[in-house]
């Protein structure tokens, strides 16, 4: 489904040196080889490189986005097929790997404004003379919200801004519930998942979704066709399925939706949706927003519409009227390998989804032809004679937009196996052009750094690796900018959630990588019927240039991982990134202790009522529990001997690789060990009230969707002020963190002994 | 002409307990009074306060407000004879001061969309059936800006947001200059005349500014008559005049424009804008701004109006004209005094202007009506017999809006009298509803800080003061929440310019005060026809409370300042204020040294290029000039000296009051190098390039207008990298600073001697 990229990259780093003036120092060794193999690799790469043509990329692109793709439709599986064609013409093995999911379609959408006037919402996106897709009508799937209930409401709105947590507690202090009452919320702020939850959290009836102009719309830019801005009556499709409690299909939770599974029946499925909802385009909205009443919105809630926007309720009333077919669906996953010639159970697992919500040209096609071209060079490679060492698993996902349904469902069904066998799962998804984005296990920051050193920027010769750093040297926020200046790597992003890694990284504690290409082709088509061949080839990256960059990149991380003396594993990156998010929710802690204190104070004080206007209502917050001091120290110590097991590794495999290697069965051993470290960052029993997350570093925010929360136990703990859970949860990271450090410590015996 | 307040009062302060569970502490001693004058005192106060009626307050605003009054109107010189002939009747002696200054109105002001579509706009604001005096048309003034050149331009257009410096920094980043165009400016970010005197440096040839929906229309609120903001064809009126060079009459600087005043031609009078200009609605702006085409402007430049805002050029272009009546008009400044029973050469000076741009509801005559129930409960209390120790002086100054020009040519007319008499002049212009803004001299803060104490505000009952500390406790920002929990005294602003405490405090370097009540009367009627009675009695301060406050407030002062034993001028708050002052202008160099550093670094590893678009015209900044250490040392010296020195002072002062008090002559003595102090803080050469504004704290910024510079000498000689001219204005500051030292440790002296 992939995240739209806002901001280039907002974080940060960079060498010691200059790029103009003084030359950049050479490249430390390649990870994980020596001298020579390292010699051999380069040169491998170097034909890879050749081989990549982008004009593929556009044919494949071209025949992919004629029609819908989304799961279920007759073209997704003609793609499929084809695909498996594709790839076995390459010399891979190549199946369909099926599962039958839950994927509601929509019967009945109705949506009407009663009061103070009448207004019916259109719920179409026109066609348009330049754009050659926008009028099919065979197989259109109509905009909508996956997993939304089947109801009809009616009553008051209440405009809710993005319709988060805090948003809620805005309204209360005005005086302002949804009990009862239809809440409409502008797309952002957080995945849009989180939403109606919350909504149905605090009472509403139902909830309106739309996308306000400020967002990705005329604010932004130009609309299409003129630009690539959303126009007036586009619309984002999407899932509101609770994918923080847990994703892929709905009725076979943490097991492979096989055509005979178990199956919960839907009313035992937790994560379906339990009021209807449904998403509008901002000609839909505007007639709705334009008839509140009541307070006027926060400064930071209004968006660009030419109205005064009102919190409500009322006297807009709105009756929403949702029906949906609620059916099995097949899910088609492309699963095609090679088979590793000296490590067959070693796995390279790289993944891109194939589904898209409507023609998907951006999201997920153009990430899905990268990979494509990239294992096609690969099967060109292996026609001179070349095999990988380790075995490679080429994906394309299918049902990824609704749930993550392909992904999960494989990863879940292949799990036992997968736990034993993969080294590492590198994922894309929708791609455009600028600057490359890098997420990521911080066990790889360094590889991932040293690759984005390797590859040309299409557009200004420099390495991508430049570019990104020049990005955050000049746009980043204070810390991101003095870090792009100062620290050897880029500092990657952790991952929360939004595209297939999840099952990889959280579910199952494989170290997991996400990339592409962003920041210079931002645009409103997400989610649209504009999101087009055309649209992609005007707005996104019209020569296909980046997705070669793209295949490039993803191409040499797969090949380095597939070859490699020793899987290209470092701990020091690790360590400070943890020391970092344990910095981060210490902090948090003490901000709110000391928030807590000032605010109970102010209440205590009547100071929030003197502050208030006396002619409007307003309800002061209640005072709260003062924020213990809690025990930090079993994570610290934790820490502390990460952090000197870290460093001895990684000198110890600078020394070794740079003495010539080790021998071949001790290598094989190591590289058991170090597969093993992402898996020793879970625990079986998963995260409070959601067991399928078992990652202790990273997890996507039960209340952000996508957004990352790391050390996820003890900071939604805080957050939550739950500080009995927020204890426990420090044993269950200091013990996550002591079970790595062992097999770190393990790792350098090997490679000492 | 009123600076309209947006976020209530961003300063902040407080007394060291709690309001509601820990009794208060008495107040400390009044300032300047024994404990038995302090009585005698509260005494009068109370009395004071009896007399005070809300409903004369908006009996004369509605008569005031009945037709236009800016200067020269027919009806300002009626108000102006009714006025003086009020205070006769409460007993002052009251004549006008008239002095004959240029005013010019608009003879034609047209101005078309040429290209690519036609438009001419209406430059016209409508007749509200809501609103009496919106339909008047009798003497009713056009919108228009004051002080524009004649002109009759046509050129392509380019939008330069606030036209503030940086602005056109970014247009320069984007390839795109102003030289020979149109320059369109929203209003907002800087005081009005900024934009056509930065445009004019950058080569425009003429300049349209608008009032964006998003600064005081309808994204703010809603729109007038149903709410308090500015509607589509609401225009805001104003003066260009380069007021931060030299306020008042442009062809009489430094002296009293009477009669037979020597004059520059206008071609001489530096102060005159040297292009066209006009204001307009958001309704005629938005046919301009749709037509632009170009980049799209960032994303802080953007308003609410429905559209991509572009930054030109062109294509569309534009053609302006306008000419002007460029007349000597007579202004008349109400003046009336109470001759001081004790000390009748010590003045206390209190002021509000009277003229307004159109009705001028707001602004001024919230404030002088304030100002006149003050002056008539005064002149009640004479009626008992009781008689001021000190002259009071209450004005009505004339002409204010075009450019402080009645106060500035009677404080300029009567340069040397003030200069050996004025105590304090304080100052009100318009006033609303809500909370306590305070600004002035910083000898001042500790005294104002007591008045406000001691005035109850009439929504909720507490202090102004409490309610104050309250504001800025919840919505302050960081700094200013902690200060108000923790501080004894609010923080008072201190002055720029925008009203007309300018000639008194910055030019004359008479300590002043600036007060009046804002927050929750916000709206968008600032200089339009739709600043009515009707408009203000709905939205403004519909039960004149807030007024009443005021006159309780500013007569307090003036009663305290004409009784007080000794001037209530203390030191302390004075020393800290500076050094504050002197920590900003100190981290201003350091973070210009880093951040030229930082910046010359990333221009030299083409840093900027590599993280811009390489498809769009994109010009790095070119580097700078290192920013070399200064020496701070003088400043810090004095600044160490007047600490030492103001202590002692007030230490002094507290225990010799404490103690019964001084003799008459000594106090006398006292009180004439107390008076003498912010004289102290001038110097008779002023800044650099605007020798008339002489005060070396407080100034006006060149580039800001309204914004205050502190320790103006050495902060834009940094801002502007001068650095000689950084090093001698420190030497004046701090000699400025040692002659105030001086006068303190004389006043200390005569408290112990």
């Amino acid at each position: 489904m992939k995240i739209p990229l806002r901001h280039p990259l907002i974080v940060s780093v960079v060498a010691l040196s200059s790029v103009a003036l003084a030359p950049r120092p050479l490249n430390p060794p390649m990870l994980g080889f020596t001298e020579v193999t390292a010699e051999q690799q380069l040169e491998l790469e170097s034909r890879f490189d050749a081989l990549l043509n982008a004009e593929n990329l556009r044919e494949w692109m071209q025949m992919i986005t004629a029609e819908p793709i989304y799961v279920g439709s007759p073209h997704n599986k003609e793609v499929a097929d084809w695909m498996v064609e594709q790839f076995r013409s390459w010399g891979y093995e190549a199946e369909l790997a099926e599962y039958r999911v839950l994927f509601p379609t929509p019967r009945i959408r109705e949506l009407e404004l009663l009061e103070p006037t009448s207004f019916t919402a259109g719920l179409r996106e026109p066609t348009l003379a330049e754009d050659a897709t926008s009028g099919i009508e065979e197989h259109r799937l109509p905009t909508y919200n996956a997993y939304s209930a089947d109801g009809d409401v009616t009553g008051e709105l209440v405009y809710v801004n993005y319709g988060i947590p805090e948003d809620y507690e805005e309204l209360e202090r005005r005086g302002i519930d949804v009990r009862g009452k239809i809440a409409i919320a502008r797309y952002g702020g957080s995945w849009r998942g989180i939403k109606p939850k919350v909504a149905h959290e605090h009472g509403a009836l139902g909830v309106i979704l739309y996308s306000d102009p400020r967002d990705d719309g005329y604010y932004q830019g130009d609309v299409y066709p003129e630009g690539p801005f959303r126009m007036d009556e586009g619309v984002q499709r999407g899932s509101v399925l609770d994918m923080p409690q847990y994703p892929g299909d709905p009725l076979t939770p943490g097991v492979g939706a096989t055509a005979d599974a178990e199956r919960l029946s839907r009313e035992e499925a937790p994560t379906l949706m339990k009021i209807p909802v449904l998403p509008i385009s901002y000609s839909d909205a505007l007639p709705f927003l334009r008839a509140l009443d009541g307070p006027v919105a926060p400064a930071e809630w209004r968006g660009a519409l030419p109205i005064t926007y009102h919190l409500g309720p009322g006297p807009a009333r709105a009756r929403l009227h949702v029906e949906f077919d609620w059916e099995l669906t097949p899910a088609y996953n492309v699963i095609a390998r090679i088979r590793g010639a000296e490590f067959p159970d070693e796995w390279v697992v790289r993944g891109n989804h194939r589904d898209g919500w409507a023609i998907g040209a951006g999201d997920p096609t153009s990430g899905m032809v990268a990979l494509m071209e990239e294992a096609r060079a690969i099967g060109e490679l292996m026609k001179t004679g070349w095999r990988p060492r380790r075995t490679i698993v080429y994906a394309g996902w299918d049902a990824e937009e609704p749930a993550l349904l392909g992904s999960t469902e494989w990863a879940e069904h292949n799990g036992p196996e997968l736990r034993e066998k993969a080294a590492v799962y590198i994922n894309t998804d929708g791609s455009g052009r600028g600057f490359l984005g890098m997420g990521g296990s911080h066990t790889l920051e360094p590889f991932i750094n040293q690759v984005a050193r390797d590859v040309t920027d299409p557009q200004t010769g420099v390495s991508v690796w430049e570019r990104a750093r020049a990005a955050r040297a000049v746009r980043g926020n204070e810390k991101a900018r003095k870090e792009a200046l100062s620290r050897e790597d880029l500092r990657i992003s952790p991952l929360g959630s939004g595209s297939d890694y999840t099952p990889f990284l959280q579910h199952l504690g494989i170290a997991s990588l996400n990339l592409g290409f962003g920041g210079e082709n931002r645009g409103g088509s997400y989610h649209s019927m504009f999101d087009s061949f055309d649209h992609y080839t005007r707005f996104g990256d019209p020569g296909f240039v980046y997705g070669v960059a793209l295949a490039k990149t993803a191409g040499r991380i797969t090949l380095r991982f597939a070859n490699a003396d020793v899987l290209p594993f470092q701990f020091g990156s690790f360590a400070e990134n943890v020391s970092r998010y344990l910095e981060e929710v210490t902090e948090l802690a003490d901000e709110m202790r000391e928030e807590t204190e000032r605010e109970n104070r102010l209440i205590r004080e009547r100071m929030y009522e003197l502050a208030a206007d006396p002619t409007k209502t307003y309800h002061p917050p209640e005072s709260k529990e003062p924020v213990p001091h809690l025990n930090f120290a079993p994570v610290k110590n934790a820490l502390a001997e990460l952090e000197s097991a870290s460093e001895a590794y990684d000198e110890a495999l600078a020394a070794r690789m740079a003495d010539g290697g080790m021998p071949a069965s001790r290598a094989a051993e190591l590289n058991r060990v170090l597969m093993s470290t992402e898996r020793l960052m879970t625990r079986d029993e998963g995260l409070p009230r959601r067991p399928w997350f078992r990652h202790q570093i990273y997890a996507p925010g039960f209340y952000t969707g996508y957004g990352v929360k790391t050390l996820p136990g003890i900071r939604e703990a805080i957050e939550e002020r739950t500080w009995d859970e927020a204890a426990k949860q420090m044993e269950h990271a200091a013990a996550a963190l002591q079970r790595v450090t062992r097999a770190i410590e393990q790792a350098t015996d090997l490679l000492h002994g």
